[in-house]
């Protein structure tokens, strides 16, 4: 029986694709000089992998036919059953969209406006998606957002969790630089991929050697790097990345042998950075310095002459090509279930005694949790984060694979983000769990790039924060984490005020399509929307995202709240002998500012209570508001002025100024 | 001769640390039952790695005595000769304060107030600093804050790293987690501790297997860990972290092979979680969670009876005890150069043409590079940053040690941020460069724990900021930096707004001794302080940090900026019919009041324009010091109100409200 290449000689496969790989360096090239910024450099390097990905074909010899690498449909771009390839080496960016647009995603032409304004091809790629008013936004074909190095391994080890979770038959393919291996997060997900089995993942490292200072060998090198690999539990092969026979070779293996696979596949392929220019090939100089006219003209004229050449080559060769499979467009059926009724099936359950918000959240996801979207991530601390019921009843290793709901990924929260990212990209709801520190803070350019930039629809907890989490300590205290949430574009900042609220106002979060951050706490908190509370309030039985809640009408002053900080200012409304009217803000971003302009102008002093740092918190959202809306009010902010400490939660409300009675010395209230 | 075994064996070393190290677990247990609150499991398996370290000797043959294993004086506990300890797992913080009582660096009675209320010790170890006011601040003997896995071992690094280039001759020893190591940070750490040759470093993994939600082996194996280890080019042996013989046998090899020692050396120590207390041994839910009172009352007996066998059996051996050498405390002289006198000799040169504050910058460090104190790390992003000049003028592998003041760590933010803080930490001026998106976003947690909780004196610079940058896009425009760093307490943050001023105001950067947020640009832009500049203002020849500049007097209105956005500004204060003052405010956080407030009262209409996203920045402070000031103004806020894309900066300028034009359209100015 003829094996791959003994075909491929015969039909001349290898200058088909050499053809094709000149006429990507020839474009790519040709974009980042005219546009005069760009990286030519690792472009060159890594065009020979996209080429044999997107135009390379293996032979399949029980099926005596020839069969795309990658499965995809340039018509079809958001296809949810096509293979992936996450470009983690975002800066290739000119070499994907070449590839791109000669697989058909878009016209060549377009290629002309990279990096221009109002253009479809950013100066690192972004994903391609269609926003709810039909526009499209993004690249068409690019399946993630990359730029950020290291970034793009978690988002494939993501995806390629999605696919085994469910069902779905695609591959995915991580193409990494080699620079960006000395960054931690790629051996976060290394160690993930190989240890929870997600075989379907092969991953590319474009080995060049060069990075943007240097030798990566001189600054920090890698080696021995496939000792490193398989010291992850990685098999590794590695190749001549500018050998079109080695990658299809290499990809052939990864293919056919997919339904034995036992480890995930990682091939570095040693590359030579600028390949395709005589003039650049191993200058690292030429990291990010476009071709100058010159050289750009020099170089064009041999790729060109390449291609004729070619074509002179090419009909010399049996072109009664095997057939080639044709792709088989199939997909899951779509998950039955609805998210209304499934709430409507699961009321919340009743709360009697003070309860942490973190048990009213997890009470919520446990109840709605035969909602197939939703997908659980933790990061060692799954007890913590109130989501114990939640995994125990969807476990890591269910029976069936669809009821594999949950995640526990260990202490990394960083790769944890980014592979839920990866997941909302199929449109699944991840929801990622650790305390608010690591959640906004150890990942918050995850959060960032990945979540905030693309708007995908993760929602990110962050349990222990304040404060008031008490004995932990400032490590441990994530004071800082409403105010860096908030300096970020499209996140919707929630800190629930009692586990009633926690619970009923998680229903809102997953029925709402977008990034969230949900603040919790740990410890026990009294309740508030009960009856008979010990606020003598109203307990309401709805709530919405972006809208307050007047608990408490007064006259002469207004404190506004959230978080459980908030019976702090209940406390002081019956304590004081002023007549003050308290709001429960639970929504910090977008805040609800027709509730302040009518509690501004109804009592002209307002206040604010947090406990979270001044700067960047709810008072900066509350103020932003009466200075929008040019109210004339006297505005008080109460909120930490730097770290907490260890401590009761008690004496630390009371030292820093957070317990009732502070808060009234602080606002020059009188007892009644 | 006789070996190290046969001396202890001699002499009882082994019952002598075993009675110290029942005393130590003795006394954390009853912390942590007493406090209720911290982690047993994880202080009881470190414990007799601790005691070894810190009571421990080894036989020097050469010498015919015995020498301590660490170098240190509970008396002097900032003694910068000393070696130095990483609690990289800090929450084994109990067996740590512990050990330090009993090593005499403070009252085992202080241990009583473990976790409490304005108690020295944190839950989670903070490092001991005195105040310039003279005010203690952590607990003696802490070398650094920990808590936040991951960080500890790049501390370390750090410290490691100074001893090398400053002449120092302590040793450091890492104490990790296993579940730490599922983190990507240690693994730069690993391999930069490695390719680096920090081979003062000698770093123990506390193997017990588990972690907060169970089995490391189930959640996410680090099996197989040597070959992990080995392929990152560390010499590793691995011992029974509870045999006192293995442990000083490791550390014997470590102190006395340090002159010949190529490579780091890592201990892999299997232990046992909650080793000691029978009941708990082995079983992971005592994590976090304190003896019970019964519990610890038999956890103790057990102690005090094994305490008390020892001192039966001690005295059957030889106490005839080998002479302990002395520690000699040494360090080197401290440098003789002086700031001051190095700037008067070094004054800024001329700048003529639009240049871009990154070079402005740069220029600095260059001139002020002999300054002995300064150190410059790089990731990768030498040239980028402005930082070429200097780093060839004291580059990596100069002839001198003390002229290798400059390290390029390759694409590690996270690492090399808190490498820098550990360098911080023993006095030194580190400036850590690399893309604002990346100093203040993928490393803000390591800026939060390790440089704005301690406060250290590291200048963090982030370049390409805001979308100025142009062509490279959103995963390169740093527009939240501003915000992200405001809010954390502690840290200025500084704006230069052309080339002269960054390049003088570092100056005043390098004399203050704190964390300073240096924000920085790509491209050129125009001078400003400069004779006949484009906008007919004065040029300011001295700047101060927290003090603004009135560039341009006004009647009807002010604008506040920042950075290069300012020139925008100045343009709009040249063209508009009404009389508009301009104020310049490099320093954002802390922001100057007076100058705001004199403005606010003279002109009664306020703008800040600012080339970042609208919450958390400029506009911000500028609002909250109206407000608490309660100056009834007009105020508008210029901003990004969401991610900006790749385009020229021009053309981003117009398109997203930054222009001159569209500064004066968005506040209803006329054109004269």
């Amino acid at each position: 029986m003829k094996n791959q290449r003994t075909i491929f000689e015969e039909i001349g496969e290898k200058l088909r694709l050499e053809r094709i790989a000149a006429e990507i360096r020839n474009m790519s090239m040709d974009n980042i000089s005219k546009t005069k910024s760009g990286h030519p450099g690792g472009s060159l390097s890594v065009t020979d992998i996209l080429t044999a990905l997107y135009f390379g074909r293996i032979y399949n010899a029980r099926k005596r036919g020839l069969e795309n690498i990658l499965n995809y449909d340039p018509c079809d771009p958001l296809w949810e059953g096509r293979d992936r390839v996450l470009m983690s080496k975002g800066h290739a960016a000119p070499a994907l969209y070449a590839t791109l647009a000669k697989a058909g995603f878009f016209d060549c032409q377009v290629l002309k406006i990279y990096r221009k304004i109002d253009s479809p091809l950013e100066g690192h790629p972004a994903m391609f998606q269609v926003l709810d008013d039909g526009k499209e936004r993004g690249t068409r074909g690019v399946d993630f957002s990359t730029g950020s190095l290291g970034h793009g391994f978690s988002v494939a080890a993501g995806i390629a969790l999605h696919a085994k979770i469910y069902g779905y038959d695609y591959d995915v393919y991580s193409i990494l630089g080699d620079g960006e291996l000395q960054e931690g997060m790629p051996w976060e997900a290394c160690m993930t991929i190989a240890n929870k089995g997600l075989t379907r993942l092969c991953a590319f490292v474009d080995y060049n050697h060069l990075q943007v200072d240097g030798s990566v060998d001189e600054i920090n090198q890698l080696e021995p790097l496939e000792k490193k690999f398989k010291a992850f539990n990685w098999e590794v092969r590695t190749i001549d990345g500018h050998d079109f026979y080695e990658i299809l070779d290499v990809l052939a293996y990864f293919k056919l042998k997919r339904a034995t696979r036992t480890k995930p596949l990682m091939v570095i392929a040693n590359t030579i950075k600028g390949k395709g220019v005589k003039e650049i090939e191993g200058d690292f100089k030429y990291h990010a310095v476009p071709l100058t006219p010159e050289q750009l003209q020099k170089a064009s004229e041999a790729f060109v002459h390449r291609m004729e050449e070619i074509d002179r080559e090419l009909p010399k060769y049996s072109q009664k090509a095997l057939p080639t499979k044709e792709i088989v467009k199939t997909s899951p059926p779509p998950s039955p279930d609805n998210l209304k009724d499934v709430i409507s099936r699961n009321p919340p359950g009743q709360y009697t005694a003070p309860t942490a918000t973190r048990i009213g959240y997890g009470n919520c996801l446990t109840r709605l949790g035969e909602y197939r979207r939703l997908f659980v991530f933790n990061a060692d601390l799954e007890g913590a984060c109130g989501t114990s019921a939640f995994c125990k009843k969807y476990p890591e290793r269910a029976a069936i694979p669809h009821d594999r709901r949950s995640i526990n990924l260990g202490v990394q929260e960083c790769n944890m983000m980014s592979m839920a990212a990866g997941m909302a990209s199929c449109g699944k709801i991840p929801v990622v769990n650790t305390f608010g520190i690591f959640s906004t803070g150890r990942a918050w350019e995850m959060v960032r790039q990945d979540i905030s930039y693309p708007c995908l629809n993760v929602k990110i907890i962050g349990s222990h924060t304040g404060i008031a989490l008490g004995e932990y300590g400032v490590s441990h205290q994530a004071t800082e984490d409403v105010g860096v949430m908030r300096c970020l574009p499209n996140i919707v900042v929630i800190e629930p005020s009692d586990a009633i609220q926690a619970d009923r106002l998680f229903e809102k979060v997953l029925l709402y399509d977008g990034p969230v951050y949900y603040r919790i706490g740990r410890n026990p908190t009294p309740l508030i929307y009960v009856n008979n509370n010990d606020f003598g309030v109203e307990p309401v039985v709805d709530f919405e995202i972006g809208k307050g809640v007047l608990l408490r009408e007064g006259e002469d002053w207004t404190i506004i709240a959230s978080g459980p900080v908030l019976c702090e200012a209940l406390k002081v409304a019956q304590m004081a002998r002023e007549s003050v009217q308290v709001i429960d803000m639970p929504t910090i971003e977008p805040v609800d500012e027709a509730l302040i302009v009518k509690a501004a102008m109804k009592t002209k002093r307002i206040a604010t209570v947090q406990d979270h740092y001044k700067n960047g918190g709810l008072n900066d959202a509350v103020l932003r508001a009466i200075a929008k809306h040019r109210l004339q009010v006297e505005f008080h902010s109460i909120a930490l002025s730097g770290f907490g400490e260890s401590g009761s939660p008690k004496d630390l409300y009371e030292k820093y100024g957070l317990s009732a009675s502070k808060i009234m010395e602080q606002l020059g209230l009188t007892p009644k």
